[in-house]
């Protein structure tokens, strides 16, 4: 990770540290782990003042770490964590309170609480909160992995082929990442006909007809960094029904991706999509218009009702409030889902700038029809 | 899952239950909810009281929860999680101080304070007590998560050759497992030449080498169960000093397994690996010598020291006291690190039985050369 850009993060950091007074802040979340020292490893925790960034890691890390995190202070662990922890605060004598991310487990909280001799206080989002925009390093590995996840899903579009099962069709698209030096940035989601009416679909036995629809959603993780993708195609000449679902989700989507630009606010871009769904006769989907990624595939902002039913136009919950601001990367993903039936969902990954916006997954295969070189094999006209 | 052997659980932790004198636990780690309710959604909780179990779930998943939770009360939440438990615990009179899983995070448990009319407590492994010793429908998919891994492998194996990167040669063996209907259990590690000596390294763009050793440490999930397996291999003709240390890990493997039955100690095992190596020349493996698995890659016991450094020969910590008892399944992993040099590690998945053991992974190829068919595709003789 980019030496410069870590340092550049910690006085971020800091500066919010001394607008809690927060003195040293325990980091436990992986991802806020990475984020302030540049370890990619597990099982380790860091702890920030303002003086020092120190990494908690044991002797199967060290060698990675000192590697990984030149700017910080490395403490090799033999014992329990919070035994590390309290010997850390025990030499750091201005510290008197010490406060722990509330992502930590009860569990964890309570060992610290025996073990260090200092007050302990529990803090939301602090790292977080400086994830949300996204330094240079980040959005260049970002749109790496967009770009390795558009190509895996090209080099995949040939196997989409009758008899296929979702799994064997995910495990093929998960093996070109891997080909391509990355890794899964979630548990990709394969779906054929009408089992994509549910979001969350786990790739089964199923396998693909000779007319049929397919969903796909993943993602390539490169250098820590997420893309997440969703695209549906039609196998054999789709329905009518089909492309009028298919359509009205792109301009769903459309209309909400036309939103984005620095000073936007988050529900303003949620109510694009779906206000475009609500004005025809189908179903407003019941998750999210889209989050921010980045380290981990769900980051803030959420531009989501978490709880909405299906059909409701307007979330029952507004999700979060705020604006977008430059150097935020989000997901935009309405979709239509309709049980028994179908599912469509279309997601690309969006660069919010100071005048709009750029698509990073542009390049990703796109088209409700199976790309004609691969139709061509399947059925020569 | 099994409606029968999720009533019998269910009856097993009712009686823990009333030991600890709990009368309605809030569970809230994926795994225990799938444990007590079948469940293999996400975002959902259950709650267990004497006479009913609880699933709180969201609109997301109750089609998938009524198919696969018929013994539970299903909710179907709208808001928050803490305000769906905080209605739950309104409704059951009797209920006046619940009772939280400390695996919770912080964050959860104050949301809970703040919303539930009732006594919060923390109580620690519960349900993981309880999935220690499995029950034969999770013996089952153990066992076909372990042949399907076995398959897998061997199915790979015409992939190892001179040319291959780490990533490359993982993915393809996740996608073989994806083709038998399975899962990863977790990420796989496949590690060339010295990048072995590090447990837990990351596949690479490192590619294989005419003459070279392979790492590789992966398993299946099957029907939400898990298998863990590790194999070493030498391309081309393996060094004196690999086919040593080869031959020691495999001793050390073979005497922890001798050890295994219903009332071996768990440091009695770990010892019998450990004390093998250490009377050679060759340095002690820092990792614990295996663990339980099931529904999670690694639960109780832990076989280990979790901060033992390289080279000692006795744990620091003793890790878990306790024996064995029959239906638990274990791995056991000894390995030789040698930082720059090599590393191999064994690891094969036991099932204790009460006169004995059983090993489920014994078809999983396992010579330290690459096995003939495809050796000879590469360098006829």
């Amino acid at each position: 990770m980019n030496k410069e850009a870590v340092r550049r993060r910690i006085r971020a950091i800091r500066r919010r540290l001394t607008k809690k007074r927060i003195s040293c802040l325990i980091v436990t979340k992986p991802a806020n782990v990475t984020y302030v020292t540049g370890f990619l490893g597990e099982d380790s925790w860091a702890a920030v003042t303002h003086s020092r960034v120190y990494l908690l890691t044991d002797s199967r890390y060290t060698e990675q770490a000192q590697k990984e995190c030149p700017s910080c202070k490395i403490i090799d662990r033999a014992g329990p964590m919070a035994e590390a922890v309290a010997e850390l605060v025990e030499r750091l004598k201005s510290v008197r309170t010490i406060t722990v991310e509330e992502s930590t487990s009860v569990a964890e909280f309570e060992r610290l609480g025996k073990a260090v001799k200092a007050r302990l206080r529990t803090a939301a989002n602090v790292i977080e909160t400086a994830r949300i925009v996204k330094d240079e390093s980040e959005i260049a590995a970002i749109k790496s992995a967009a770009s390795i996840s558009s190509r895996a899903l090209k080099q995949t579009l040939s196997y989409i082929k009758p008899g296929v099962s979702e799994s064997e069709l995910a495990g093929m698209l998960d093996f070109q990442i891997r080909k391509l030096g990355a890794r899964n940035s979630f548990e990709t989601i394969v779906a054929f006909g009408p089992n994509a009416s549910r979001p969350h679909h786990q790739p089964g036995t199923r396998k693909l007809k000779k007319k049929d629809t397919v969903l796909i959603d993943f993602g390539a993780k490169y250098k820590s960094y997420c893309s997440d993708i969703t695209r549906c195609f039609a196998v054999g000449a789709p329905t009518a029904f089909f492309r009028k679902v298919f359509d009205v989700v792109e301009q769903a989507q459309a209309a909400a991706i036309k939103k984005i630009r620095a000073g936007a606010k988050y529900t303003e871009i949620d109510a694009a999509a779906r206000e475009t769904i609500a004005r025809t006769d189908l179903p407003v989907y019941g998750h999210g218009t889209g989050h921010g990624f980045g380290l981990e595939i769900h980051e803030s902002p959420f531009l989501k009702a978490p709880c909405l039913k299906q059909g409701q136009a307007r979330p029952r919950e507004s999700g979060e409030q705020g604006k977008l601001e430059a150097g935020q990367v989000i997901t935009i993903e309405p979709g239509i889902y309709i049980p028994g039936k179908l599912g469509v969902r279309i997601e690309d990954d969006i660069l919010v700038t100071e005048t709009g916006h750029k698509i990073l997954t542009r390049n990703c295969p796109h088209s409700p029809l199976l790309p004609i070189p691969m139709r061509d094999k399947k059925r020569p006209q």
